[in-house]
């Protein structure tokens, strides 16, 4: 068994502080703790050490290195576009090959004019303000000691994440930015543009100085090489899954990492019984069809009793211009009768349903407290919107309904981070631990508190 | 199947929205989800089923109905303090039966005067702000929407802990102070205490005008019974674990439901180059021997070498005096030659041992960075001091260190709620993720979201 000696001289501690050389030559024998972590065979696991080693370099570093890096990697982009976009090609013929629907060949291309527009996107990032050592809180104790909290990256953020190849730069950009080290598993419908895309940003962090481990992407394509990562719990801070309700579904049941879960959303718009109607009618057009696609499109419809004969054959026959299917309980559904709207009706299960598409279930309810109760027993708790000219019943429902996000006389679709004016967005959280909605840079970072005296004790 | 209307008039819509009756009824048809939630056999998840019921109705509610429900608490808990020590004294005999230690049988013991303690605990809290709507940030769009993020009341709030029962009274009073729902499991050794402890705090609550079942225990002493609670993912929001380091450990590793890790601590205290030698041995012996028992106690000591052929001799007394024994390295067992210290060989696994006992590891380090090295090879992320007459050693020293709390020139033992100046603590958080560090009401809250306009689309 090694003593203490031993262990500072794996360190290399002896040969000063160079904190991504001096961390990675300690972990080669000793990772975390010599006595339980073994340097490790598995690849996944590796990767995961660098980017701890890669996260401690990166924590420290003030906001003008990293805008630096972050310039690199924008210019990078630009550049090589030729070498990305020929990449993204053969993820474009296999997805082809494989009978893949053009909307999801769509999502999986990359154009130089996309490839443009996502280095824009960095470029956006950079002049965003870096949430690393904002003082959250701060006063002088009653003892004299001064004390603050201030934020800190959170260190590695794992990112699993479907077809799109422009979440692997946005969440690179973002989690250096915030000063985490970032570990990303994409599709493997994406593999040879987000090889490509990687390949571009980490020769671009480590051309401006800082570790290329800053951004990897997690090794192999197996199922089990996922299952390692949620698994990797001490290594990797958190894991953000980015994609369909049933990759959440996995990554939140299996992982031992901290999750947070993001974006499904069953969201509904209720008419109030004073809702101005025009009001009404757009606002549900707009939370429906607008992009049906999104996680802040409206799914349900609840409409009070007393305002449905008026409101309800208007609705129904704007939402048929918009191409929208209604699926409608038997009070809609007599209300519908002789209307143009596509109509059919309701089964329980469409009270839960997240379409993503061009239809709408809908229902009338006898008050405000049954659409609350509605919605809380079938919404996820992402967004809902009250259309009311009412003072009380807007006060009423912001109060009862328990989402992220409740909207007055307004869209759902306005739940986004650049919406909200926070300039980006890593995924919106419908959990209510760590971050809730839109999740930018400050959800990015934890905090620490320091404690400074004159040599105080208690 | 039934359609919709049989959902809502199972859900007691008709009858007009009282919250509590309302919620309970819909749930005895339907908890959440009629496709996927039949009202649960099991008496943990009735019980958690109950919880959410009893955090909707808590949420809305104002400060002064929650603190007139916790006034009621304290008076009944001194009203009725006979019933509470007499439950208390069956456990302590079992306890004395069991052959438990008098240290531990102290810790359950409740007498009239522990009681009378923890109802003005109770009456400490009622003096705290509210933090359930407070606006944590505001704007007004470009687009003239206005954006505010509320604090809401997290929902229901599940605590694991071991044999204290004034932890029962402490987290009950948090809980319903932020508006929360608590599932309550202590340990068996405790069982007629919290009981007891439990029937009072519900009683106070009901009669009060609140939900009971705000305050309940986790039904069964089984272990079936927290492994259930650990899996109620959907109903309990957060579980947060109190005791020893195998309980934390089996929570964070068992639970689907989002844990908050708390509590060890393996803190270090480094003495710099430049210490001044007093204030380095007084923070040296408060952070070790002031109470050793305690999560924020230090649990191992690092000193420069070029201080330590003066600090050393001078420390080690200090800390013999203070019936300290040293688990030394060699460097630091060469200067203890012919010290009156307790003085053993250090092997490699006191580096990690968080001892709680009079107790402490001991090296010398060749420089700062070898500290920080040390520290984050070893550390549990807790509290980590530094001794220093230097502002640069002291700025590289907290930027460098990822711990919840990095002390300058003070004691280890200040990271602590109470002493933050927070007016009351659930735990300390040694995660990342929701909360880091002494954890008080607003680390009990997550947010909303409002957005108001007028009629806004996108």
């Amino acid at each position: 068994m090694p003593g203490y000696e031993n262990v500072i001289s794996n360190c290399g501690i002896a040969r000063g502080f160079r904190p991504s050389a001096q961390y990675a030559s300690c972990m080669t024998s000793a990772p975390t703790s010599p006595l339980t972590d073994p340097w490790p065979k598995s690849p996944v696991l590796q990767a995961a050490y660098r980017s701890r080693a890669a996260a401690a370099d990166l924590a420290p570093l003030p906001r003008a290195v990293k805008d630096d890096a972050l310039l690199a990697m924008a210019d990078a982009l630009e550049v090589r576009t030729k070498e990305i976009v020929e990449a993204n090609a053969a993820d474009e013929e296999r997805a082809r090959e494989a009978g893949t629907s053009d909307a999801i060949v769509d999502r999986l291309t990359l154009t130089p004019e996309r490839v443009r527009a996502i280095a824009s996107d960095v470029r956006d990032v950079i002049a965003l303000p870096d949430p690393v050592g904002e003082v959250v809180r701060g006063s002088t104790l009653p003892n004299g000691i001064d004390l603050r909290q201030v934020r800190v990256p959170l260190g590695v953020v794992g990112i699993i994440y479907e077809a799109r190849p422009n979440v692997t730069v946005d969440a690179a950009a973002l989690c250096l930015k915030s000063g985490n080290a970032v570990l990303l598993r994409g599709s493997s419908s994406a593999s040879h543009s987000n090889a490509a895309l990687v390949k571009v940003l980490r020769d671009a962090v480590g051309g401006a100085g800082l570790p290329a481990d800053a951004v990897q992407l997690v090794p192999g394509e197996s199922r089990e090489s996922v299952r390692e990562l949620m698994r990797a719990r001490g290594l990797v801070d958190v894991l953000i899954p980015r994609g369909g309700a049933s990759l959440i579904r996995t990554v939140v049941e299996e992982s031992t990492v901290p999750v947070i879960e993001t974006g499904t959303g069953n969201c509904h718009v209720y008419v109030d019984a004073d809702a101005d109607l025009d009001m009404a009618v757009e606002i549900l057009v707009n939370s429906k069809a607008q992009r049906p696609s999104v996680c802040n499109a409206a799914e349900t419809l609840l409409v009070h009793q007393d305002i449905a004969p008026r409101f309800l054959p208007r609705a129904l026959e704007a939402l048929a211009e918009a191409g929208v299917t209604v699926h409608a309980d038997e009070r809609v559904m007599a209300l519908a009768e002789g209307s143009k709207a596509t109509v059919v009706p309701a089964v329980i299960e469409d009270w839960e349903t997240e379409y993503l598409s061009y239809d709408i279930a809908a229902g009338v309810v006898d008050s405000l407290e049954a659409a609350v109760s509605h919605i809380r027993l079938w919404s996820s708790g992402h967004t809902e919107a009250i259309v009311t000219s009412s003072q009380q019943a807007a006060r009423r429902f912001t109060q009862l309904v328990d989402s992220t996000t409740v909207a007055v006389n307004a869209s759902t679709r306005f739940t986004d981070g650049g919406q909200f004016g926070f300039g980006a967005e890593i995924g919106i959280s419908t959990q209510k631990l760590h971050a809730r909605g839109p999740m930018a840079l400050p959800e990015l970072t934890s905090t620490k508190y320091i404690v400074t005296g004159d040599g105080h004790t208690r």
